[in-house]
């Protein structure tokens, strides 16, 4: 098991919980944002979505996302730290992600989150962003996100 | 993020696995109430169930909860600390809860909890409980436990 | 609440995912048997399913599991320490676990895991494992893996 201060484990899977909450505010781009530095790649292309480069990329992402979903829950758990340098640090956790958007399509899907992270002088931060499926994917996620 | 000592952050996060433990066991009537304070409000108007005021009216609904189902299941996931003032916190979480009633209905929420606790002689314990939905609720919900 | 250094704690709940890791990979016995003493017992009695003594049981039980399915995710919530005297340790924790077999069937359960863990001079280990359902087992179960 891969060894870390307890205070940096706590704080890095509060990071990861505070990406899943500000994704499921459907409106709150700062905080989303706040969890990647502005360089970050989020790469969603394990789950056939885009790669996302910088706050700019992820923004134009998850302004339709937030526009076109009225509903969104993505639950964590099996958080585990795989690698700890002091000063970065990859995580990686299941999620179950759920959502319906606005034409009434629900989509659920069963995946994990893999994170780079690095500490900054406002806290870890997320440099990297990949995630790939457990289950297979259902058609609603490309319907629903896929046309971007 | 809030700064809280970790030994409170795990008692925390243990007495809101304590109320899922004590609610799935359909029968521990007092391992529910230890939750609670004495003068609790356990509001569950965000999902259209009464709000609760004191031990007596939580024992009043859940005693009708525990006659009436046969199976219950609450998964927490997504512990966050919002507030820590030493002696008093807010705390929330994603809950996925799910049971079947002796009339073989089924229901599944997700939903969020928000809970107010303070520090007692006997450990954390809950002086306001509250939630809400996370995704559109399903009508088997009301028509389980909505007659009281 | 069981009192227990935050250390151990953690390690605990990572033995926890561990398993849940391991049995997921489809492939990767050697990550888990690790999980297990040489000895250990893995009663899955509870759901329907053979009770597997030490590595050469679990091995063989798992060789098929592995074999007959394509997918595999189990998600744990709600851990709990029930016990801890320093060298052993008693840890229950929910989980949603479900898959998929290679002829297209699919299986869901909710079920509690219930570990006896012991410390070795390789970290915790399970001595035993047992797990029962909080939820009506599907059918599927024991169709694609009660034939052993």
């Amino acid at each position: 098991m891969t060894q870390i201060p307890l205070e940096d484990r706590v704080a890095l899977e509060d990071l990861l919980t505070s990406y899943c909450l500000a994704v499921d505010t459907l409106s709150d781009m700062d905080a989303l944002l706040g969890v990647f530095t502005p360089d970050a790649v989020c790469d969603l292309s394990g789950i056939g979505l885009p790669s996302l480069h910088g706050h700019e990329g992820i923004r134009g992402f998850f302004d339709s996302v937030f526009a076109d979903m009225t509903h969104h829950a993505h639950f964590v758990s099996n958080f585990r730290v795989d690698r700890y340098e002091g000063d970065t640090a990859s995580i990686r956790a299941y999620v179950m992600g759920m959502g319906r958007s606005r034409d009434g399509n629900d989509v659920l899907v069963y995946v994990r989150y893999f994170l780079d992270c690095v500490r900054t002088p406002d806290g870890w931060k997320v440099t990297r962003f990949f995630e790939d499926a457990l289950m297979p994917l259902p058609g609603s996620l490309d319907e629903i996100h896929g046309k971007r």
